[in-house]
């Protein structure tokens, strides 16, 4: 197995594991020191339960290994990840860093997973937002794609979501939506949040090609989708958790983006092991 | 308040702040050029019970402002943290990534003060492990202490720690413990895992000044601390949550390690506010 | 005036900028080293007919001065771009930095404007593409909308294109757009490539949002708008200079992307004097 | 052809284009993700008439290929430059970047060639000036290299130029270069820049090594070369263009530089094609 | 010989040398740009006495090769290092960077190890600072652990050392040494700085791990070993230099730190020789 | 005194500098933290006699202060260099990495000014070789200049220093200077390195612009300058310390070169003080 990213892979990733790795290595890993430079076998296992993601930046630092199943495959307790040879010293300096990065987006794969499995069999697709860790924004979206989930906008430059504030400033939705049509290129969609029925209708009638239902109940949603559905896309935000995801995705709302799930995702617990 | 960080602070975070807001940024925030370029006044606060951390990285990011409590607070929801007055386009589009940080390290704050909380009066210290995120060991390690939790080691050249392949390949715990104590510097301090009472009992023969007790049962711990407490610190590790903890600390045991701190933290919620 | 910049701002440019005048000045500007160290009062003006870009960027590195003009503003020979007081040498070591950044960007708005200025009275917006500069995208596109021209996609994960060889990799245009639909998330577009007029029904049927009417003349343009219009987003590109851009856009096409905006604009001629 | 450079290369331009494209793909090229990961054959060939350069830029960036021509080879419609077989969705995934930066350099050393060809025959030697993009210095005068030019000085610190600003700070141009004389070392050469016969003369009494003859007409520079001929190097620049050079070159000048090689040249039409 | 650097090898060092690698080349290496780009046979030789270090650096640099002696070797004149076989112009052009960095590094070696070698016999080691060379800390402590000594801590966080400011503001060694160890982690130690006898008893009776002993004379550092050896690590510090070393250590204490090593150490004279 | 550095100042110092602050401070620094953050008054004064430079370093890195005297001046035991008021845990924070700096640039400066004394009255300049250190060539060709030398080429893109390699790969002197010289700008100088007197004066005649006498005594020496001076700058180099430089200065050489002024100077001993 040559290449274990799904695509598309995020570009540039390296430069932030190496230097993760640069600044925990630092002055030498003293205790790598005292064993033998010769190759030992390894791999790496799941121990728990959920869906992996980040084998390829595994194997960039580890060297030389063959991946023995995909991101975005699922695991249970024991399912071996990578298989390797490598330099006893140089694995053990490495291991750390490799296990640190693969734990945390199989984290987010995974309860990305939870998401969507609850919604199976509604149109509802779970979407991430920017609610990111620091400098692991293209490496987290990705996590959110092998779990099964899509994303919305990477950053503030490619799509518009126009609130409450902007709207204040411009002097009505549809004054808004037209200002922000006008000087936006043709790539670029447009979307508005709401937060009563009358914004939403609003927002659509002034052209928004997303309404962003923030917060509403179920009751709200399905009145929402009832009038506006096929108008617009329509998203829904705010209060979803395991519990509560299926009953909004029932609704009919054709996206529910969740923050958790780059900022609260629990990791996942693997380990590496010599053979 | 002029300094909003608890010392010690870390040092250089602002370059890894700003690429992220950089990369947020991008070709441009379009949804805030509609917005009129006026100030206006904004507060962040709380939306939860837990410990702040991270406000000199917020106050950073949106400019002059007050910072109404310092890290390591307790907050609960409505507690006000920052208040400020800045340029509305400018605010919104640096929003996103002064919560993102602030949330991230909140989390971790308010993760570790429980575990706190769990053994007060106990002799034993929470501490961290290197299971971090890439890039941000030293903010979230700054999290830990904000919580009320010290360090464990930083990185691979600031202590050692010994296991089982290493003394494998020395032929034997006390001769590996010399050989590192010959070869690091008179500052460093030497740890060994063990994984049953009699390794521990070895390690602290060889002149270990760290024993870790991996995953051991309280019985295993109380025995470890009752032949060996005074000669070696103590820490317990592996299985520790919070309801494991007290039992774990009533041990004995000096120092009690718990990686989730830093890879499966929830974000505490936080939002910002135009007044 | 305060912010010479048109919102929305590029984020990050200014390590770009200090870079190329850390690398100017490398190991000391041994001419201005006999400048007496003192305040002279100086002003950029234009030498030649355009619009002005990068009045910002100058501002940046030439100290505290006063934009006279914003950026996007029409410049003829002797218009006053920006004046200040600074040190001699210091200014004089950072002059050609600041000119070579200013007349650059303020060729792509020169030439950016000559294209609106030739389709005005028609629908047709005059558009970028990814044909720019390594290092300088976020300039130049920023450059293009001062120069009233709006953005084709910033990079390859902002939007879609699909071209004859992704076809060919699925099976066919429809095949593929929906692969590629149920992959991306609800805010990205795609748009298809079509070299004549069957392939571009094809793409609309298929559910493209945009259809890249490549290397068409302005016959099979007029067809394609009178067949298409209003059922997608209908774009021109290819043979574009300003000789035939009226034509294409009489022909009712939607938007025109150039190539030659970001890669073959001639600077705009500037100077610096001191006063 | 195992190294399609042009003796001197320039070195550290590899960081520039990985982040270019890193830039480009950012979260992922989703048209790309459709396509098979299969090996095709491609080649790069021009639409135009030129002189190549950057060929090792783009061998860099696409992987195992052949260069079958050298930078600085001339190239006509239909020209084969580079051919190799690479996955498709990588390739796709960096032609793009690829081509900018080949198009870009092709187009200075297409000019520059074009300078010096209208110079054959004299003396004279067309020379680059510090009036290039940021960034894209070192690449843009090897560029010129490749097109038959020579290089002025390459940053502030490499070689002295001495303006009126200067010579009025230090009390004349004797004055001013016998106090640069001392301060510079042995390897470096002093210019004085003249706007008159008067001044030239001056500077090369004062010893300047280099006489810059700043937008003189033809019959001016024809008078400073008969008198100051063989004593020192004569440059003239200014209101230098395809049309004038010829006259300009022929009043025996050493030096024509030329701001418009590295600021005005259009890019050279390249493409890739699939075989 | 496979891998040339005694363990553990610091890590990060490649970027520092390939940017001054990039910064030397520059725009090009002129004078190597009219050698044949054919393969030559090349060694570094030593052209005096000392300890070799940095031959991972040069190896790096200079492409295949093959190290004759490892880093800590002693060398005399004549003895050679390193040989390989490389291009010509390729090799001159990274020569002088790759002698740079192990001429600098072998000069830490040589004189480390004429310390260690003045006390052999005696207990003490011999220990560097923090007064280290920008940029080149892990390098140079490195260099010292290849000559023999040992480390001092490597920066501000590994380690606590309280000097007589941290006393006054704390009121008292005791309140200092009692508010730091609750807020450092378990794996940290604490250095007391002390001027006098009185001092450094005050130091260990506070619960100091190491103590400084501060510019006393043999006499005073004699003392200081028989009343508190063995009661913490005793470091002597000031004064140090091969004339007085021997005599310092023979006092009994247990380290003997030097700045010297990394701000005065003149380099090993090396050179490299075509074949 | 506002700007404490001898022009011209080297350029883009400041991210190394930082670089080795925050890379010292890291996650912390421990010590200081039970300082009170209150302001302190400071100075830092010479413990030696010499030359101080990089004054502008330390005022940077310290915060407001008053540089006393300038880069270039000559300190003796107890000559006051800085003085300042900061809050005492940033101060001590920092104190290291700004004495680190100023100590190794006053040890260049120093040894600069020894050798430049012993040759007064002579003609020769004392000058520096490309024999830095990897990431401060900058930084000390600076301080070069400030003890009053002159600074030989910066890289090896800004002049021609041609070998017997070079020449061997030619076919001779002569050839090889004229290639070098079609290839080059009209701002770069030719070096040709020479071993006999023979191969300096052949050197003289291809038209080298300066001749390197290499490893020559001194009646060699004055026997090329009896012959070739006039005809090209004579620089000797080899063998070149203390002890021989003034015998070598007297034989008329134009320029001494001198590696150790770079790679063996050792630093100046200072200190910083609370006042």
């Amino acid at each position: 197995m040559s290449f274990p990213w799904l695509a598309p892979a995020p570009s540039g990733w390296e430069s932030l594991i190496q230097a993760e790795l640069d600044s925990d290595i630092g002055y030498g890993d003293f205790s790598s020191a005292v064993l033998e430079d010769k190759p030992v076998r390894w791999m790496i296992e799941s121990q728990a339960n959920g869906v992996v993601c980040g084998v390829g930046v595994a194997a960039w630092l580890l060297g030389p290994c063959e991946a023995l199943i995909a991101d975005g495959s699922t695991v249970s307790l024991g399912t071996r990840i990578l298989e390797g040879k490598s330099s006893a010293p140089w694995l053990l300096s490495r291991e750390r860093t490799a296990l640190n990065a693969l734990m945390l987006l199989s984290g987010t794969s995974t309860l990305t997973r939870q998401f969507v499995d609850a919604v199976e069999g509604t149109k509802a697709k779970i979407t991430d937002t920017r609610k990111t860790i620091p400098g692991l924004r293209a490496l987290q979206k990705y996590a959110v794609r092998c779990g099964g989930g899509t994303n919305h906008r990477f950053g503030l430059s490619d799509a518009v979501m126009i609130k409450d504030n902007h709207i204040a400033a411009c002097g009505g939705v549809s004054e808004c939506v037209n200002r922000v049509r006008e000087m936006v290129g043709h790539t670029m969609v447009i979307e508005v949040e709401a937060d009563t029925l009358l914004q939403a209708e609003t927002a659509v009638e002034a052209g928004a090609d997303i309404v962003l239902l923030d917060n509403m109940d179920t009751e709200q949603l399905s009145e929402a989708v009832s009038r506006l559905s096929g108008k617009a896309i329509l998203e829904a935000s705010g209060g979803v958790n395991l519990g509560t995801v299926r009953a909004i995705a029932d609704t009919g709302v054709d996206v529910i983006s969740i923050g958790a799930l780059t900022h609260s995702a629990p990791s996942l617990s693997l380990h590496l092991e010599l053979l």
